[in-house]
Protein backbone atom coordinates (compact mmCIF):
# COMPACT_ATOMS: atom_id res chain seq x y z
CA UNK A 1 0.00 0.00 0.00
CA UNK A 2 1.22 3.18 -1.18
CA UNK A 3 0.16 6.18 1.59
CA UNK A 4 0.48 9.20 -0.65
CA UNK A 5 2.32 9.85 -3.83
CA UNK A 6 4.10 12.87 -4.89
CA UNK A 7 0.81 14.65 -6.32
CA UNK A 8 -0.66 17.75 -5.02
CA UNK A 9 -3.98 16.79 -2.59
CA UNK A 10 -7.05 18.77 -3.44
CA UNK A 11 -8.24 20.35 -0.22
CA UNK A 12 -11.85 19.49 -0.71
CA UNK A 13 -10.31 15.71 -0.93
CA UNK A 14 -8.89 16.31 2.55
CA UNK A 15 -12.08 17.60 3.84
CA UNK A 16 -13.55 14.43 2.67
CA UNK A 17 -11.96 11.99 4.40
CA UNK A 18 -12.64 13.93 7.72
CA UNK A 19 -16.37 13.08 6.36
CA UNK A 20 -15.89 9.64 5.74
CA UNK A 21 -14.04 8.89 8.50
CA UNK A 22 -16.91 10.11 10.48
CA UNK A 23 -18.95 7.66 9.17
CA UNK A 24 -16.77 4.53 8.87
CA UNK A 25 -16.43 5.27 13.00
CA UNK A 26 -20.38 5.37 12.57
CA UNK A 27 -20.25 2.36 11.13
CA UNK A 28 -17.61 0.52 13.46
CA UNK A 29 -19.89 1.57 16.50
CA UNK A 30 -22.71 -0.65 14.47
CA UNK A 31 -20.67 -3.23 14.61
CA UNK A 32 -20.27 -3.34 10.14
CA UNK A 33 -17.18 -5.06 9.56
CA UNK A 34 -16.82 -4.22 5.63
CA UNK A 35 -18.75 -1.93 3.69
CA UNK A 36 -19.21 -0.60 -0.09
CA UNK A 37 -18.20 2.40 -0.90
CA UNK A 38 -22.05 3.25 -1.55
CA UNK A 39 -22.87 2.53 2.09
CA UNK A 40 -20.19 5.12 3.14
CA UNK A 41 -21.28 7.44 1.03
CA UNK A 42 -24.65 7.21 1.38
CA UNK A 43 -25.99 9.95 3.54
CA UNK A 44 -22.77 11.91 2.96
CA UNK A 45 -24.23 13.67 -0.50
CA UNK A 46 -20.76 12.43 -2.19
CA UNK A 47 -20.97 9.97 -4.93
CA UNK A 48 -18.89 6.50 -4.75
CA UNK A 49 -17.05 7.71 -7.60
CA UNK A 50 -15.70 10.67 -6.03
CA UNK A 51 -14.55 8.52 -2.66
CA UNK A 52 -12.84 5.77 -4.93
CA UNK A 53 -11.14 8.69 -6.43
CA UNK A 54 -10.49 10.75 -3.33
CA UNK A 55 -8.96 7.31 -2.04
CA UNK A 56 -6.65 6.68 -4.90
CA UNK A 57 -4.54 9.74 -3.97
CA UNK A 58 -3.18 7.80 -1.15
CA UNK A 59 -2.72 3.72 -2.94
CA UNK A 60 -5.07 1.02 -2.96
CA UNK A 61 -7.79 0.30 -0.02
CA UNK A 62 -10.74 -1.86 -0.77
CA UNK A 63 -11.16 -5.04 -2.40
CA UNK A 64 -12.94 -5.00 -5.97
CA UNK A 65 -16.55 -6.92 -5.42
CA UNK A 66 -16.07 -6.77 -1.46
CA UNK A 67 -15.89 -3.09 -0.46
CA UNK A 68 -13.47 -2.06 2.62
CA UNK A 69 -12.81 -3.29 5.76
CA UNK A 70 -13.92 -0.71 8.20
CA UNK A 71 -11.26 -0.89 10.37
CA UNK A 72 -8.41 -0.96 8.41
CA UNK A 73 -10.04 2.16 6.39
CA UNK A 74 -10.37 4.21 9.45
CA UNK A 75 -6.56 3.31 10.44
CA UNK A 76 -5.69 4.51 7.16
CA UNK A 77 -7.10 7.71 6.73
CA UNK A 78 -6.15 8.78 10.38
CA UNK A 79 -2.30 7.74 9.47
CA UNK A 80 -2.97 9.93 6.00
CA UNK A 81 -4.12 12.54 8.10
CA UNK A 82 -1.60 12.45 10.97
CA UNK A 83 -4.36 11.97 13.52
CA UNK A 84 -3.86 8.77 14.82
CA UNK A 85 -1.88 10.16 17.35
CA UNK A 86 -3.43 12.37 20.66
CA UNK A 87 -3.33 15.34 19.17
CA UNK A 88 -2.96 17.90 22.14
CA UNK A 89 -4.58 21.55 21.89
CA UNK A 90 -4.92 24.38 23.81
CA UNK A 91 -8.01 27.19 23.37
CA UNK A 92 -7.35 30.61 23.84
CA UNK A 93 -10.11 33.17 24.98
CA UNK A 94 -12.60 31.88 27.14
CA UNK A 95 -15.23 33.87 26.03
CA UNK A 96 -18.95 32.28 25.12
CA UNK A 97 -17.54 30.78 21.97
CA UNK A 98 -14.21 29.87 23.55
CA UNK A 99 -16.37 27.71 26.64
CA UNK A 100 -18.68 26.38 24.13
CA UNK A 101 -15.33 25.02 22.30
CA UNK A 102 -13.84 22.90 25.19
CA UNK A 103 -17.47 21.50 25.73
CA UNK A 104 -17.85 20.68 22.17
CA UNK A 105 -19.46 16.94 22.06
CA UNK A 106 -18.18 16.60 18.44
CA UNK A 107 -14.41 15.56 19.17
CA UNK A 108 -15.78 12.33 20.67
CA UNK A 109 -14.14 9.10 18.98
CA UNK A 110 -11.17 11.87 17.48
CA UNK A 111 -7.63 11.98 18.90
CA UNK A 112 -8.05 15.72 19.95
CA UNK A 113 -7.62 16.35 23.47
CA UNK A 114 -8.26 20.04 25.29
CA UNK A 115 -5.73 19.78 27.37
CA UNK A 116 -5.59 23.67 28.09
CA UNK A 117 -7.84 26.98 28.23
CA UNK A 118 -6.06 30.50 28.48
CA UNK A 119 -7.19 33.95 29.59
CA UNK A 120 -6.39 37.43 30.21
CA UNK A 121 -9.40 38.00 32.53
CA UNK A 122 -8.69 38.15 35.86
CA UNK A 123 -12.18 37.20 36.73
CA UNK A 124 -11.81 33.82 34.34
CA UNK A 125 -8.62 32.87 35.14
CA UNK A 126 -9.15 30.37 37.73
CA UNK A 127 -12.09 28.91 36.94
CA UNK A 128 -13.08 25.82 36.10
CA UNK A 129 -14.76 25.36 32.41
CA UNK A 130 -15.37 21.58 32.15
CA UNK A 131 -12.02 19.58 33.32
CA UNK A 132 -9.87 22.42 32.93
CA UNK A 133 -9.03 25.43 35.14
CA UNK A 134 -8.91 28.83 32.93
CA UNK A 135 -4.97 29.93 32.52
CA UNK A 136 -3.58 33.35 32.49
CA UNK A 137 -2.29 34.23 28.94
CA UNK A 138 0.56 35.61 30.84
CA UNK A 139 1.55 32.07 31.26
CA UNK A 140 0.87 30.75 27.65
CA UNK A 141 4.53 30.27 26.60
CA UNK A 142 5.40 28.15 29.34
CA UNK A 143 2.07 26.17 29.77
CA UNK A 144 1.96 25.58 25.98
CA UNK A 145 5.74 23.83 26.05
CA UNK A 146 5.42 21.79 29.32
CA UNK A 147 2.35 20.70 27.81
CA UNK A 148 3.71 19.82 24.40
CA UNK A 149 0.64 21.73 22.49
CA UNK A 150 1.22 22.31 19.05
CA UNK A 151 -2.29 23.31 17.73
CA UNK A 152 -4.51 26.12 18.82
CA UNK A 153 -8.00 27.43 18.67
CA UNK A 154 -8.46 30.68 18.83
CA UNK A 155 -11.70 32.78 20.55
CA UNK A 156 -10.38 35.61 21.43
CA UNK A 157 -12.12 39.08 20.60
CA UNK A 158 -11.28 40.44 16.41
CA UNK A 159 -8.96 43.36 17.68
CA UNK A 160 -6.78 40.96 19.24
CA UNK A 161 -6.42 38.12 17.45
CA UNK A 162 -3.42 38.98 15.14
CA UNK A 163 -1.34 40.13 17.98
CA UNK A 164 -2.09 37.16 19.97
CA UNK A 165 -1.40 35.01 17.04
CA UNK A 166 1.98 36.38 16.31
CA UNK A 167 2.91 35.48 20.07
CA UNK A 168 1.77 32.27 19.76
CA UNK A 169 4.03 31.18 16.45
CA UNK A 170 7.10 32.80 18.83
CA UNK A 171 5.64 29.78 21.39
CA UNK A 172 5.90 27.39 18.68
CA UNK A 173 2.70 26.83 17.60
CA UNK A 174 2.35 25.35 14.50
CA UNK A 175 -0.88 25.67 13.58
CA UNK A 176 -4.33 27.78 14.84
CA UNK A 177 -8.33 26.95 13.91
CA UNK A 178 -9.50 30.74 14.02
CA UNK A 179 -12.65 31.43 15.48
CA UNK A 180 -12.18 34.97 15.86
CA UNK A 181 -14.26 37.05 13.35
CA UNK A 182 -11.02 38.54 11.25
CA UNK A 183 -9.15 36.55 8.91
CA UNK A 184 -5.87 36.59 10.64
CA UNK A 185 -2.27 37.18 9.12
CA UNK A 186 -0.55 34.58 8.09
CA UNK A 187 2.76 34.23 9.38
CA UNK A 188 5.02 31.78 7.35
CA UNK A 189 5.43 29.63 10.33
CA UNK A 190 2.06 28.78 11.06
CA UNK A 191 -0.68 26.77 9.21
CA UNK A 192 -4.54 28.73 9.71
CA UNK A 193 -7.84 27.99 9.45
CA UNK A 194 -10.92 30.23 9.83
CA UNK A 195 -13.96 29.60 11.20
CA UNK A 196 -16.12 32.83 10.06
CA UNK A 197 -19.81 32.53 11.31
CA UNK A 198 -20.78 35.54 9.05
CA UNK A 199 -18.89 34.89 6.04
CA UNK A 200 -20.93 31.73 6.32
CA UNK A 201 -23.74 33.06 6.26
CA UNK A 202 -22.90 35.58 3.30
CA UNK A 203 -22.13 32.26 1.19
CA UNK A 204 -25.46 30.58 2.48
CA UNK A 205 -27.45 33.88 1.60
CA UNK A 206 -25.75 34.06 -2.23
CA UNK A 207 -26.58 30.36 -2.75
CA UNK A 208 -30.38 31.27 -1.20
CA UNK A 209 -30.76 33.97 -3.45
CA UNK A 210 -29.06 31.82 -6.56
CA UNK A 211 -31.61 28.81 -6.02
CA UNK A 212 -34.42 31.93 -5.59
CA UNK A 213 -34.01 32.12 -9.07
CA UNK A 214 -33.84 28.81 -10.68
CA UNK B 1 -22.22 47.46 -14.44
CA UNK B 2 -23.69 44.38 -15.19
CA UNK B 3 -23.80 42.13 -12.44
CA UNK B 4 -24.11 38.72 -12.25
CA UNK B 5 -22.73 36.98 -15.75
CA UNK B 6 -24.48 33.61 -16.69
CA UNK B 7 -21.14 31.78 -15.50
CA UNK B 8 -20.69 29.33 -12.88
CA UNK B 9 -18.96 31.14 -10.11
CA UNK B 10 -16.26 29.47 -8.20
CA UNK B 11 -17.26 28.87 -4.15
CA UNK B 12 -14.18 29.69 -2.91
CA UNK B 13 -14.57 33.45 -4.90
CA UNK B 14 -18.16 33.90 -2.91
CA UNK B 15 -15.93 33.08 0.04
CA UNK B 16 -13.59 35.96 -0.37
CA UNK B 17 -16.43 38.18 -1.86
CA UNK B 18 -17.46 38.18 2.44
CA UNK B 19 -13.81 38.53 2.93
CA UNK B 20 -13.24 41.95 0.87
CA UNK B 21 -16.62 42.91 2.22
CA UNK B 22 -15.28 42.54 5.86
CA UNK B 23 -12.26 44.44 4.80
CA UNK B 24 -14.00 47.26 3.33
CA UNK B 25 -15.89 47.95 6.22
CA UNK B 26 -13.06 47.90 8.34
CA UNK B 27 -11.76 50.35 5.79
CA UNK B 28 -15.14 52.29 6.02
CA UNK B 29 -15.01 52.68 9.77
CA UNK B 30 -11.19 54.15 8.92
CA UNK B 31 -12.87 57.39 7.00
CA UNK B 32 -10.98 55.79 3.62
CA UNK B 33 -13.09 56.21 0.61
CA UNK B 34 -11.04 55.16 -2.03
CA UNK B 35 -8.75 52.06 -1.56
CA UNK B 36 -6.93 50.23 -4.29
CA UNK B 37 -7.16 46.57 -4.22
CA UNK B 38 -3.69 45.89 -2.64
CA UNK B 39 -5.14 47.65 0.36
CA UNK B 40 -7.98 46.02 0.18
CA UNK B 41 -6.40 42.56 -0.08
CA UNK B 42 -3.18 42.90 2.10
CA UNK B 43 -4.23 41.85 5.56
CA UNK B 44 -6.32 38.65 3.73
CA UNK B 45 -3.75 36.86 1.83
CA UNK B 46 -5.10 37.20 -1.11
CA UNK B 47 -2.98 38.60 -4.02
CA UNK B 48 -4.47 41.93 -5.64
CA UNK B 49 -4.77 39.68 -9.25
CA UNK B 50 -7.19 36.93 -7.19
CA UNK B 51 -9.24 40.05 -6.10
CA UNK B 52 -9.78 41.43 -9.55
CA UNK B 53 -10.55 38.36 -11.16
CA UNK B 54 -13.00 37.28 -8.54
CA UNK B 55 -15.05 40.81 -9.37
CA UNK B 56 -14.33 40.29 -12.81
CA UNK B 57 -17.20 37.74 -12.75
CA UNK B 58 -19.77 40.02 -11.59
CA UNK B 59 -18.78 43.28 -13.66
CA UNK B 60 -16.20 46.59 -13.46
CA UNK B 61 -16.04 47.84 -10.06
CA UNK B 62 -12.97 49.69 -10.19
CA UNK B 63 -10.64 52.61 -11.65
CA UNK B 64 -7.96 52.55 -13.40
CA UNK B 65 -5.02 54.42 -12.17
CA UNK B 66 -7.86 55.40 -9.00
CA UNK B 67 -9.08 52.42 -7.33
CA UNK B 68 -12.53 51.63 -6.01
CA UNK B 69 -15.17 53.53 -4.25
CA UNK B 70 -15.46 52.05 -0.58
CA UNK B 71 -19.05 52.63 -0.15
CA UNK B 72 -20.01 52.11 -3.72
CA UNK B 73 -18.19 48.12 -3.35
CA UNK B 74 -20.12 47.25 -0.48
CA UNK B 75 -22.98 48.21 -2.11
CA UNK B 76 -22.63 46.37 -5.30
CA UNK B 77 -20.87 43.12 -2.77
CA UNK B 78 -23.78 43.16 -0.54
CA UNK B 79 -26.07 43.19 -3.50
CA UNK B 80 -24.21 40.19 -5.40
CA UNK B 81 -24.34 37.70 -1.89
CA UNK B 82 -27.88 38.96 -1.53
CA UNK B 83 -27.14 40.55 2.11
CA UNK B 84 -27.81 43.90 1.12
CA UNK B 85 -31.69 43.27 2.77
CA UNK B 86 -32.18 42.24 6.91
CA UNK B 87 -31.62 38.34 6.93
CA UNK B 88 -33.68 37.13 9.92
CA UNK B 89 -32.36 33.80 11.31
CA UNK B 90 -33.47 31.52 14.20
CA UNK B 91 -31.22 29.26 16.51
CA UNK B 92 -32.13 25.85 16.93
CA UNK B 93 -30.63 23.90 20.00
CA UNK B 94 -29.33 26.29 22.64
CA UNK B 95 -26.66 24.26 23.75
CA UNK B 96 -23.39 25.93 24.70
CA UNK B 97 -22.64 26.52 20.94
CA UNK B 98 -25.86 27.68 20.11
CA UNK B 99 -25.85 30.35 22.98
CA UNK B 100 -22.53 31.31 21.47
CA UNK B 101 -23.62 31.76 18.37
CA UNK B 102 -26.46 33.94 19.86
CA UNK B 103 -24.25 36.34 21.05
CA UNK B 104 -21.62 35.97 18.21
CA UNK B 105 -19.74 39.57 18.21
CA UNK B 106 -19.36 38.83 14.19
CA UNK B 107 -22.23 39.95 13.55
CA UNK B 108 -21.62 43.82 13.90
CA UNK B 109 -22.03 45.27 10.70
CA UNK B 110 -23.62 42.42 8.79
CA UNK B 111 -27.49 42.60 7.91
CA UNK B 112 -28.25 39.35 9.84
CA UNK B 113 -30.33 39.29 12.56
CA UNK B 114 -30.99 36.70 15.10
CA UNK B 115 -34.70 36.87 16.20
CA UNK B 116 -35.29 33.57 17.94
CA UNK B 117 -34.32 30.70 19.86
CA UNK B 118 -35.46 27.55 20.04
CA UNK B 119 -35.28 24.25 22.03
CA UNK B 120 -36.76 21.11 22.99
CA UNK B 121 -35.65 21.22 26.72
CA UNK B 122 -38.15 22.79 29.36
CA UNK B 123 -35.42 23.88 31.33
CA UNK B 124 -34.20 26.16 28.96
CA UNK B 125 -37.86 27.15 27.55
CA UNK B 126 -38.86 30.64 28.73
CA UNK B 127 -35.00 31.31 29.80
CA UNK B 128 -33.69 34.56 28.22
CA UNK B 129 -30.58 34.54 26.01
CA UNK B 130 -28.91 37.85 24.98
CA UNK B 131 -32.13 39.76 24.60
CA UNK B 132 -33.82 36.48 23.05
CA UNK B 133 -36.23 34.57 25.07
CA UNK B 134 -35.88 30.33 24.21
CA UNK B 135 -39.17 29.35 22.56
CA UNK B 136 -40.52 25.88 22.61
CA UNK B 137 -39.22 24.08 19.79
CA UNK B 138 -42.98 22.75 19.23
CA UNK B 139 -44.25 26.27 18.17
CA UNK B 140 -41.50 26.70 15.32
CA UNK B 141 -43.45 26.00 12.79
CA UNK B 142 -45.63 28.59 13.95
CA UNK B 143 -42.73 31.21 15.15
CA UNK B 144 -41.14 30.71 11.93
CA UNK B 145 -43.56 31.72 9.75
CA UNK B 146 -44.48 34.54 12.13
CA UNK B 147 -41.48 35.86 11.91
CA UNK B 148 -40.67 35.15 8.19
CA UNK B 149 -37.40 33.45 9.11
CA UNK B 150 -36.06 31.61 6.17
CA UNK B 151 -32.52 30.61 7.35
CA UNK B 152 -31.60 28.77 10.45
CA UNK B 153 -28.64 27.92 12.67
CA UNK B 154 -28.59 24.28 13.79
CA UNK B 155 -26.67 23.67 16.90
CA UNK B 156 -29.05 20.37 17.71
CA UNK B 157 -26.61 17.25 18.90
CA UNK B 158 -25.96 15.23 16.41
CA UNK B 159 -28.95 12.67 16.99
CA UNK B 160 -31.28 15.03 16.20
CA UNK B 161 -29.78 16.94 13.26
CA UNK B 162 -31.28 14.97 10.31
CA UNK B 163 -34.90 14.86 11.72
CA UNK B 164 -35.00 18.30 12.59
CA UNK B 165 -33.65 19.47 9.35
CA UNK B 166 -36.29 17.47 7.88
CA UNK B 167 -38.87 19.42 9.90
CA UNK B 168 -37.40 22.44 8.87
CA UNK B 169 -37.59 22.21 5.05
CA UNK B 170 -41.76 21.30 5.96
CA UNK B 171 -41.82 24.44 7.83
CA UNK B 172 -40.31 26.41 4.52
CA UNK B 173 -36.43 27.23 5.95
CA UNK B 174 -34.48 27.34 2.71
CA UNK B 175 -31.25 27.30 4.42
CA UNK B 176 -28.89 25.78 6.97
CA UNK B 177 -25.75 26.77 8.37
CA UNK B 178 -25.29 23.08 10.62
CA UNK B 179 -23.21 22.99 13.67
CA UNK B 180 -24.20 19.53 14.71
CA UNK B 181 -21.59 16.92 14.38
CA UNK B 182 -22.93 15.54 11.70
CA UNK B 183 -23.46 15.87 8.00
CA UNK B 184 -26.81 16.61 7.44
CA UNK B 185 -28.69 14.68 4.57
CA UNK B 186 -29.46 17.07 1.87
CA UNK B 187 -32.68 17.88 1.36
CA UNK B 188 -33.73 19.24 -2.07
CA UNK B 189 -35.05 22.29 -1.32
CA UNK B 190 -32.52 23.13 1.46
CA UNK B 191 -29.38 24.86 0.76
CA UNK B 192 -26.68 23.18 3.39
CA UNK B 193 -23.27 24.13 5.00
CA UNK B 194 -22.00 21.99 7.45
CA UNK B 195 -19.20 24.18 10.42
CA UNK B 196 -18.05 20.73 11.76
CA UNK B 197 -15.09 21.58 14.09
CA UNK B 198 -13.16 18.17 14.64
CA UNK B 199 -13.19 17.97 10.10
CA UNK B 200 -11.30 21.47 10.47
CA UNK B 201 -8.62 20.18 12.98
CA UNK B 202 -8.10 17.19 10.93
CA UNK B 203 -7.57 19.41 7.69
CA UNK B 204 -5.29 21.11 9.98
CA UNK B 205 -3.70 18.34 11.30
CA UNK B 206 -2.79 16.87 7.97
CA UNK B 207 -1.51 20.41 6.75
CA UNK B 208 0.86 20.58 10.20
CA UNK B 209 1.96 17.04 9.25
CA UNK B 210 2.52 18.02 5.49
CA UNK B 211 4.51 21.38 6.69
CA UNK B 212 6.73 19.17 9.24
CA UNK B 213 7.80 17.21 6.47
CA UNK B 214 9.16 19.86 3.83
Amino acid sequence: MNIEKKTEIPQETIRRLSLYLRMLRRLKTQKVKVASSDKITKFLNISSEQFRKDLSYFGEFGCRGVGYNVNFLIRAIEKILGTDKICRIAVIGVGKLGTALIGYPGFTDFKFQIVAAFDNDSAKIGKKIENLIVLDSADVKKELKRLAVKMVILAVPAFAANSVSEDLAKCGIKAILNFSPININRHRDLCVSNVDVACELEGLAYRLKKKMKE
